[in-house]
């Protein structure tokens, strides 16, 4: 699973298409074997006491896995999430930024599967797990 | 599963433990048998096309499940979201709030499970399901 | 979403694709609403303490959810599990058949997905809830 | 998250505890890091064409989680499993052993989640992964 679009590539093609969302995320790695993306701590994301919100995790993991996706099948393909299992297991840390560790489990013609752990940055036990399937709808002939 | 608090004294009560969701959601019906939540279309929970976005419609359900938990337990009570699994089915219909049909299928001790539909308002057939699991951690002794 | 394979027709399709099956399930219901799948309680399902076991409960939700797919799209096309989350709620009550009702939430060009309650026969609360999504492949030109 | 029962005493427990899936499993390996449970290929778990079965694979991921989590907590205690969500990505090599590599995620006063990817023995890539929450009783007082 060759990377087809790599990091500094990324994040200009990730803001044109989803330009709510420039200025949240970041990636700190993007390989063959691993795709470390951030969430900046924001204000906005922010539960009463200062943990980072269940959407915005979701949105994280979510983000992760069309990353993972589209950095392998290019950006003429199209991907939709079909699904998505999120389990949440420790508070994260006020103040701390969120990272992604995502792994692509399949890549098939027309499914991607996803696997990705999420921590605050500095804490060594994850703050929560996310599977994911992206659909790959055949792109339309140009 | 009596109802110990009623749709309107919820939303006060979501506004205040939740304040930076204050606008973004109404109550329809909170009853025994149903809840149902109105996410309000805002520019910001679009993706271009116009669509609500993934993460958005998480928020809905996850506040939703909240919502039936809390409504039946009371507002000493805890509950945090530990599991959820979501499809996403359908493309949403840009502009239209999204509802979210929610009901409890078992409120134990320790774990609330809910199940949700999301309608684009006016669209007969559900943009997604979800389920979720709370968990309910003890009230400390006052 | 018409039936094309009622429930007549289901069980002998069901039986000649899977034969190791054959004793474990009836059909009670299958119209476009509702498909209701019944699990005969037999003693290699058991535990001890006499309850139907997970792998069971799994399998006959992942059998319902084929069922429904298959009666809409016929017997000449294929469908393969791509994902459940099955959420267990109460202890099934010993000794008794245990009733899958299952709706069809989407049935699109590549994917199916179906919602899924369990219930020991006589007990009004659900033991589980399930969700499934099959992917339907394309069928070779023949 | 010290192992307080090791592999060798674990098998005789699980077939105390659950004497129908005797002969079933095995464990390669059980320590602090990783367990890895095989399901050994038995004509019953097959489909039609010599693959293992949706159930028979959701039955390994399941008795892995719970394997790992006894190990940890004891065989005093309790555990039932909650949810799984499993996705099933590719084809089971016909006729070869299952392997289950589990990591446990979290182990909580009252709940463990469990990761675990499934291969066909000699196959590098997974055919399925699964995550799992089991609900930890507390126990009775003696």
């Amino acid at each position: 699973m060759t990377i087809r679009i790599g990091a500094d590539e990324m994040m200009p093609f990730l803001e044109e298409v989803f330009p709510q969302v420039a200025g949240m995320f970041g990636i700190d790695r993007l390989d063959e074997d691993l795709l470390i993306m951030r969430l900046y701590s924001h204000e906005r994301h922010l539960r009463p006491g200062g943990t980072v919100s269940g959407p915005a995790m979701f949105g994280l993991a979510d983000v992760s896995a069309y990353v993972a996706t589209m950095a392998r099948i290019g950006r003429e393909a199209l991907a939709v999430t079909t699904n998505c299992s999120i389990d949440f297991m420790r508070k994260p840390v006020a103040g701390a930024d969120v990272l992604a560790k995502c792994r692509v489990l399949k890549l098939g013609r027309s499914l991607s599967v996803c696997d990705v752990l999420l921590y605050s940055e500095g804490m060594a036990e994850p703050v929560a797990r996310a599977s994911l399937t992206y659909s790959l709808p055949p792109v339309a002939a140009g």
